[in-house]
């Protein structure tokens, strides 16, 4: 497996393209995004769980529930949720499309995210379809930029990988800055793959996904209402089709979890107004729910989110955090290092602190990605959660959001 | 009932102090704070239920199981947690001030607040016990500020009552600022009562009241590892001793509820960096447990709270956090205002926004305690959770708190 360009338009027979229809009164800000495959593609998704949900998660949700798609839509600037007419505008969104592209409208992913509980008005999207659709190219650039709300750098990622010996593409476009806490769902992510799965397959392999990649990312403990993971996966590698679990779907998954994985890092470490990305990995725990457990609730603590900011080696609130987890761990067994390109320092051992060099600690936390890394020394499971810091531009662009 | 001076020296037979031992290197700030019964006690405690405990918990965990106390001893400074000799050092605060008060060690109630992790040296403790003791006075105000961390101002209140024609009071004092969002348990707080009651009864009456006073504060979603109320109730009213339930114990109740709800809402409007008290207000909800989860997922949101510092009537992170509650509620028939001294506004009739004025609303939320009353119209129980917003000032004392 490797890396290469491309995005969502690195797997074959895939184009995308984002353009400003007017939804954001900021011309220079695209609002409107396009993913299309030439051959009608074999989707999964996975959503909020939020009970308030975004129209557009409804529409999709219909849309998809024969197992195909053929594009995606979806706008920032307005979450289309919270609105008595948001069902009848993200359909309208769908045929709009469907018509300028000559698909079937139930074969469109819809998408939107933005200020909850504002009219969508139709009107600028209708207008800005057909430049959309005349648009489309192999570069990822523009639907990765016209999706961004708070992001301040796009999320764009594409591996190869063989299966049998054919060549096949993977690629993911993400959004996700702010209200960032998937819980058995996930924020919007569109991956696209030219192998050639079946809709079961593709299913399974993204829900299993999620669970170690976008569940275990948190900004800020806000459950969005419109998250949603969607993959297409279009079959134009030529591989033997996958159709049972094996040595094809383990590539698959693996290739899948890369694209993932790459897409939680960048949307951890571009959360709103952070300066630092922070991965906090559990191991030796007794079993997989403590170690998921310990990890998110380290991650989404407030303290030592703004303790990382300030590059404080207060670790007596990652104790904490893992004491309040509700995870049964053994308190006087626990051991906790800080990790980062400058080094690693040991500051807790068995539960209680260590002497060690607050200069040398400072060195390490003062990097723009931070490990910390905790042994609960108690089995062998392990988890990961990535997550960002508190900070002051937090606070400033979440005062004003909608203005 | 009428609100009194006094603090936990309004009831008969308390006496307290602060004084600076020299825990922290400001020579201005008092470190450690005593409450003192001239007659031995019934003493109830409720703890927090983070599985890191702070050592002096503990100590007053065992000193307390036989139902009484005479004195609370508190130091601010160092929380006394994950260090190796904690429940030595915490002892002996117990042993030496027992001795200097000429009283059993075993009826000492020991607290500790502030860094988590580093060693408490006793020296500076048994240097300021005398003085202390010799400074001991029927005004609270000493104690309640030796006990504050961040917080910024000192919070005491006491109520007068009468339980079969004989006068009682009560009083408490607390400290929180950060970490604090107790669950099944709380914060500091230290409560004292003049009124005669059985230890039984004294626990119940506290187990339930914690319930919907301090376990519906949140300032930042840590719970605490040395959070604890205790109540000591002296019995020097003269009231006939309440030993079960019936009137005098619904009236004894009702002032601990007046006590410990005036405290929550001076620790909510005091959380680190606050600006604002935030209190949240759930009714028409169809279980009690609904109405809790509901306003405590609300008043937790950061994205709310920084909408609340910003004066923002962004009442879709209202809606969002209601959805990821876990509360099984009907998003159609959720109603939402917002309410303080200016004046009330309803922003969302059954689940979807209404028309509002923006500069209406705005009036509203620039004011300094802010109600959201939400209706979820599906019932008759409801909740109050109180909180604050999410300032720069909060990221900036804790990005560095340890310095």
């Amino acid at each position: 497996m490797k890396e290469i360009k491309g995005g969502v338009c690195a797997a074959k027979g895939f184009k995308a393209s984002g353009v400003h229809c007017g939804i954001r009164k900021n011309k220079t800000k695209k609002d409107l995004a396009l993913i299309y495959s030439e051959k009608k593609a074999v989707a999964a998704c996975v959503y909020t769980t939020n009970l308030v949900k975004g129209a557009p998660i409804t529409v999709t949700k219909a849309n998809v529930s024969d197992g195909y798609a053929q594009a995606a839509i979806c706008n920032s600037g307005n979450a289309n949720t919270c609105n008595a007419n948001g069902v009848e505008i993200a359909e309208k969104m769908c045929s709009l499309l469907s018509e300028e592209l000559g698909i079937d409208k139930s074969d469109v992913i819809v998408a939107s995210t933005g200020v909850i509980g504002q009219p969508l008005d139709i009107e600028p999207i209708a207008n800005g379809i057909p430049s959309l659709v005349k648009e489309l190219k192999t570069d990822s650039g523009d639907a990765a930029a016209a999706i961004m709300t708070t992001d301040t750098v796009q999320k764009c990622v594409s591996y190869s990988f063989e299966i049998g010996g054919k060549e096949c593409r993977i690629g993911g476009i993400a959004k996700g800055s702010g209200m960032i806490h998937p819980n058995m769902a996930t924020m919007l992510v569109f991956v696209t793959t030219d192998t050639a799965i079946s809709h079961e397959m593709l299913q399974k392999a993204l829900s299993e996904d999620v669970k170690s990649s976008f569940n275990m990312v948190s900004i800020d403990g806000d459950t969005s209402t419109n998250d949603m993971v969607s993959v297409m996966a279009n079959g134009l590698a030529g591989n033997e089709e996958i159709t049972c679990e094996g040595e094809a779907f383990d590539e698959f998954c693996k290739a899948l979890n890369a694209v993932t994985t790459h897409l939680c890092r960048m949307i951890a470490g571009d959360g709103e107004g952070a300066t630092k990305l922070l991965e906090c990995i559990v191991s030796g725990a007794d079993s997989k729910q403590t170690a998921v457990t310990v990890s998110k609730s380290v991650i989404c603590s407030s303290l030592f989110k703004a303790a990382m900011f300030g590059a404080d080696a207060n670790w007596g609130r990652v104790l904490c955090a893992i004491g309040y987890s509700g995870a049964a761990v053994d308190v006087e067994k626990i051991d906790v290092s800080f990790k980062s390109a400058s080094g690693e320092i040991e500051v807790c051992k068995n539960g209680a602190g260590v002497d060690f060099s607050e200069e040398k600690a400072k060195e390490i936390l003062v990097e723009k990605e931070i490990q910390v890394l905790i042994n609960l020394n108690s089995g062998n499971e392990s988890a990961t959660a990535w997550g960002c810091d508190l900070t002051y531009d937090y606070v400033k662009i979440n005062g004003d959001y909608r203005t």
